[in-house]
């Protein structure tokens, strides 16, 4: 039987294997949220980068440039870390390289993977029929904040366990506490995570907008996965 | 008010400061369980080492000697693992030096907190007592398993936030994460527990007795604390 395994956080992924896997990224609020919503509303592609100053000189190849640093849009960039900004029309058609806090870091961490799939609420059935339809091991690799648990990636990764636990065993524990959480939250998601110490920290920022929208599910049919450094959707 | 931190994981401390606070040590399969039920049952005191020959220089200082490597009692010692072990009449009165595999990492790695508290399900109503009658902060250091966080301690660090919540505010995610796993699980913890991962790797060794054994609650009023490299009942 296929084995899934979740990473909590970036900072324990010396203790996982994603070499031979499919890696699945979530980082709920938000990146892997933006980049669902850019691929699924017509961006080409996106390409991900751990520094500012590499997202910044993508600009003279055409690059819209995204990103933010502590929850905050970058002075000077063309797009937040808002799902919204990836839904603007002025995004269509054209390439994206963002740099985000804990979302790169989670991307980069899974490097050695076979596949590395962008996953959120957002798209989250399109991702696990895809993942139904693997023969591979899968690895959930939480982004957190700033290296610590945080609660929207743990519950998503718990969501996500719930619908492929039939065609999986459970690699650690980990799953299990992750599949309780959501199991016990999961009838007011918006409410716990709204009440989340990571959320009240972007909530200072005023994006409960933001937030809400990003626990939706569903809202695209979107597959982004990275492919030779981009994300593009399949 | 009073802030209540969980690190889920020894391999997470960095992103967490025992400095200045009330460390709680919990590794529920078995070290701290052997603890409480050996201070609990008139062991003098512990002393915790990271190295079997540390460990094994004591007994010419008149200690038993007790330890597992990976859920096995070590050839030639008087005391493995089982809390059972810990309640023998051979054992009160007397000093006991233990190695374990994550207990005494997990010890180790809240090193510069106030003060360490060993804590359990056996005696998980006394800690809460004493935490609450405190003015400290205070982190709750879960020993997992080789890093890796496991269920049975993220579960006990959850029934203690439980417990102690109305007179805390909740430091990080990972609180709000073992308290959501916890009231999902706790109606049905031994069936929980006796199929993660962890326990399916200790039943392998025969111990469900011991298993089933440390997810009482109660079962000793001791407070087992560490002060100056040895625990002792306070």
């Amino acid at each position: 039987m296929k084995s899934l395994d979740i990473c909590l956080s970036p900072d324990l992924i010396h203790l996982h294997e994603p070499e031979g896997r499919t890696a699945v990224i979530v980082d709920i609020l938000r990146a892997t949220s933006c980049m669902t919503a850019g691929i699924g509303s017509g961006v080409h592609h996106i390409r991900p980068f751990a520094s500012l100053e590499e997202c910044v000189s993508m600009r003279e190849k055409g690059y819209l440039i995204a990103g933010e640093r502590n929850g905050q849009k970058v002075d000077g960039f063309d797009l937040g870390n808002s799902p919204f900004d990836y839904m603007d029309v002025k995004v269509q058609g054209k390439n994206v390289a963002v740099t985000t806090t804990n979302g790169t870091v989670a991307i980069e961490k899974a490097s050695g993977a076979d596949e590395i799939i962008i996953a959120s609420f957002l798209n989250i059935s399109r991702v696990a029929e895809y993942i139904l339809s693997l023969e591979n091991d899968v690895l959930i690799i939480c982004a957190g904040w700033k290296g610590k648990v945080n609660l929207e990636d743990t519950l998503f990764a718990g969501a996500l366990t719930e619908r492929l636990i039939p065609s999986f065993t459970l690699a650690c524990d980990a799953s299990g506490v992750a599949l309780a959480a959501w199991q016990q939250m999961k009838g007011d998601l918006t409410g716990h995570i709204l009440s989340s110490s990571h959320a009240k920290r972007l909530k200072r920022l005023s994006i409960e907008k933001d937030i809400t929208y990003c626990l939706k599910s569903d809202e695209f049919d979107a597959l982004p996965v990275l492919r030779n450094g981009s994300i593009t959707g399949i």
